[in-house]
């Protein structure tokens, strides 16, 4: 068997036997396969697509790619929610606590920012002290004694995804289907999840702009991921604007943790609407509940009480950070206090928001990277005061920039500024926060 | 630019810009841009094409990417011959004398065999002596005393090309029209040519089995030709059974100089029409001789005179080789004199040839390469002794192989008497030697 032999066959629209996807993807994690052979099948994957038989096949070679985290010595369900990635998208950090509060075991592997969006990891490392390197003892170590932890992926987790994705990077291959799909469920599937809740966002900050596309993905994940014996239902969420108020990274600690303590502004919102919804998924599809009802039920007990934040302080002492971040965390964050309004430059309503551009903005204040080597800022950020459908006045204040570069900052104040739309006329049609629950 | 987004926009059929094209170009021929991202590039163009503007500017970028040779101080027109490859493919060898003892100058830039198909510059290399690696001043020192010179591509010539060729071999993307005729007509130009014929090879043992993509290929080569400024005309030629009679290496050059000398077979008679031919638009084109009949009657004359034989004499001792093979090519070349019969299994008449199977069974023998870093075995081939149409009884000899190696010679028998296809009925339309000639 030769690597062009197959990349014709997909180049030419024929179907690959599971001995060549098998054979393809053990080259990749050996080294035995060029690069330049891995970057043509990933654009032959892309324009060509891939059937359900070779999607499963793809995916479940790239899940025993490498080692299989083993949990079974841990008496609970095991259960994850992942996220397609948006701007403002903070949930895990609400989520992981909510859940493991409930008596389900979240074993989540995250990734960090690139481009537009932001990432789990990046985010908690704003905590002073806070460590996602995690060795494979620790995790489990953690995972058993709070449970749940944080951590990326390993070099023993899905290899073939991890070579994979770095050049589907560079190669303009990232948003394709089958490749998302492949790369997500086999990770999640290394990981030891029996059950999976995939938000996927939809909108104007997200890879899937268009609803379509978003359901064809969400589709393939739920059938990909319960065809590898994970339990798995895929939520079709709003990105057409910001999640939340804050887009950067201490800044969005800061508010999932105001969301945990109670103690929120109404901008916060929609990101503890979307935590609990996707948790109350995570708890019925664990078979905790029975109902979506009685897990919203059980959800709003563990935030009341405290007992979710009461996990998180856990996991961040577990982690290595400074757990006086749940009591104060503008004291513990490195956050900015220089801030430049954007101010809209004319009365009427929002209309639409370019999303994207936002998280491009705080990226390039230094809150993500351009670049996969960058480093971040975790103390830079934006704040919108405003949503879709809300009225302005022309000078009133859109949100805040928060850097110590007055030069960046007023870049940002610029690009976000007309990242914003504003009509004469009101938006009826407001985005839907959930849209629709794709269970196969 | 970043070279991601180059490959983003051919993804998604955008057109590139002249700026993006040859921003690519340059950092492929400093290596600034990575194998996988070349390569990525290279199927999104194989699945999504190139326009003509695309296409003249991709070749520009190609052909302008290293030296370009300058012939200027030999007062003769330039002109080459190049061929898409097939099996039995020996034009070269005849054209270039022909027409330089017309008077034109060719500084033929020429290829090795790979797969099925054979190379000029392994041919050659079976003349005991033959140097192909001439420096620049030998090639042009040859050029200016015989009239023609033989070289492979050096490093300085159209470096690109040279880079994404190995690279198309590797990811299936050999066969796309737009990085062929980018490919050819870069390294042309790189000659320093004004006027070209390229030979289209169509059928069973041709890059291009159908006549549509053949003619399509075609008119894109004279269409991106006359784009750089070379004079250029395509010939669609028959490749469905193999060119004349020998396929290897010494026995092709051994019926080379029997046309030369005209002391040939009957089988050997399409190599001297098709050369005559190609040899013929070549003058033209190169402003020697106003019609086709002109040119003929020329090309009659230097034949019949044997002064094209004097110019390959020239030639072969001007390039090292030794010249007595003009006299006695048996005595020089490398023939292997242990044969074995290829017989037909049954009575009937030969309607096809799988002529392919023919090129690797040579290939397999020694006489080709299955990789790049193969060597050759200049004395092993197969001489067919039928063709398309002919009649033969059950047992009748198809033609012999020649190897000493008997497992390997026994595997070609068995190979070959497959590739011939035998029916009951006489095949009415047997295939045209020059199907039809491209002028735009």
């Amino acid at each position: 068997m030769r690597p062009q032999d197959i990349i014709r066959k997909k180049r030419d629209r024929e179907q690959l036997l599971p001995a060549e996807i098998n054979f393809f993807i053990d080259g990749v994690t050996h080294g035995q396969i060029a690069d330049y052979q891995i970057s043509a099948l990933l654009m032959a994957i892309y324009l060509n697509g891939m059937n359900d038989a070779e999607q499963q096949c793809l995916t479940e070679a790239m899940l025993q790619s490498g080692s299989i985290l083993d949990f079974s010595s841990i008496a609970k369900p095991k259960a994850d929610k992942h996220s397609t990635g948006g701007v403002g998208d903070k949930t895990s950090l609400v989520i992981a606590p909510l859940v493991a509060a409930c008596g389900v075991c979240v074993p989540m592997i995250s990734g960090r920012g690139l481009g537009h969006t932001g990432g789990t990891l990046d985010k908690l490392e704003s905590i002073p002290g806070y460590r996602v390197g995690l060795s494979a003892t620790e995790f489990k170590d953690i995972l058993e004694q709070v449970g749940y932890a944080m951590a990326g992926q390993t070099a023993e987790l899905a290899p073939a995804d991890k070579k994979m994705y770095a050049l589907r990077d560079a190669t303009a291959t990232v948003e394709a289907i089958p490749l998302i799909v492949a790369s997500i469920i086999s990770k999640k599937g290394a990981a030891g999840l029996e059950a999976m809740v995939i938000d996927v966002k939809v909108g104007s900050g997200a890879f899937m702009r268009e609803e379509e596309r978003a359901r064809a993905l969400a589709q393939a994940l739920v059938k990909t991921g319960n065809s590898c014996g994970i339990r798995t239902r895929a939520l079709l969420t709003d990105m057409n604007q910001p999640l939340g108020s804050a887009v950067g990274n201490s800044i969005e600690v800061k508010e999932c943790i105001e969301i945990l303590r109670g103690e929120f502004d109404p901008g916060a919102q929609p990101v503890l609407d979307l935590s609990l919804e996707l948790s109350a998924n995570m708890l019925v599809l664990a078979h905790v509940d029975a109902s979506l009802e009685q897990a919203h039920e059980r959800l709003r007990q563990v935030l009341e009480s405290g007992k979710a934040l009461e996990r998180f302080r856990q996991n961040v002492a577990a982690q290595g950070g400074d757990p006086r971040v749940c009591d104060d965390p503008s004291g513990i964050l490195p956050l900015v206090s220089e801030s430049h309004k954007v101010e809209s430059r004319r009365p009427g309503y929002i209309t639409a928001v370019e999303t994207t551009e936002i998280g491009h903005a705080v990226a390039a204040l230094g809150g993500g990277r351009v670049r996969i080597e960058d480093k971040i800022d975790a103390s830079v950020g934006f704040m919108s005061e405003v949503k879709i459908g809300d009225q302005v006045t022309a000078g009133q204040t859109l949100g805040m920039v928060y850097s110590r570069d007055e030069s960046r900052a007023l870049e940002a104040v610029r690009r976000i500024q007309a990242a914003y739309q504003i009509g004469d006329e009101f938006k009826e049609d407001l985005p839907t926060l959930i849209k629709e629950v794709v269970n196969e």
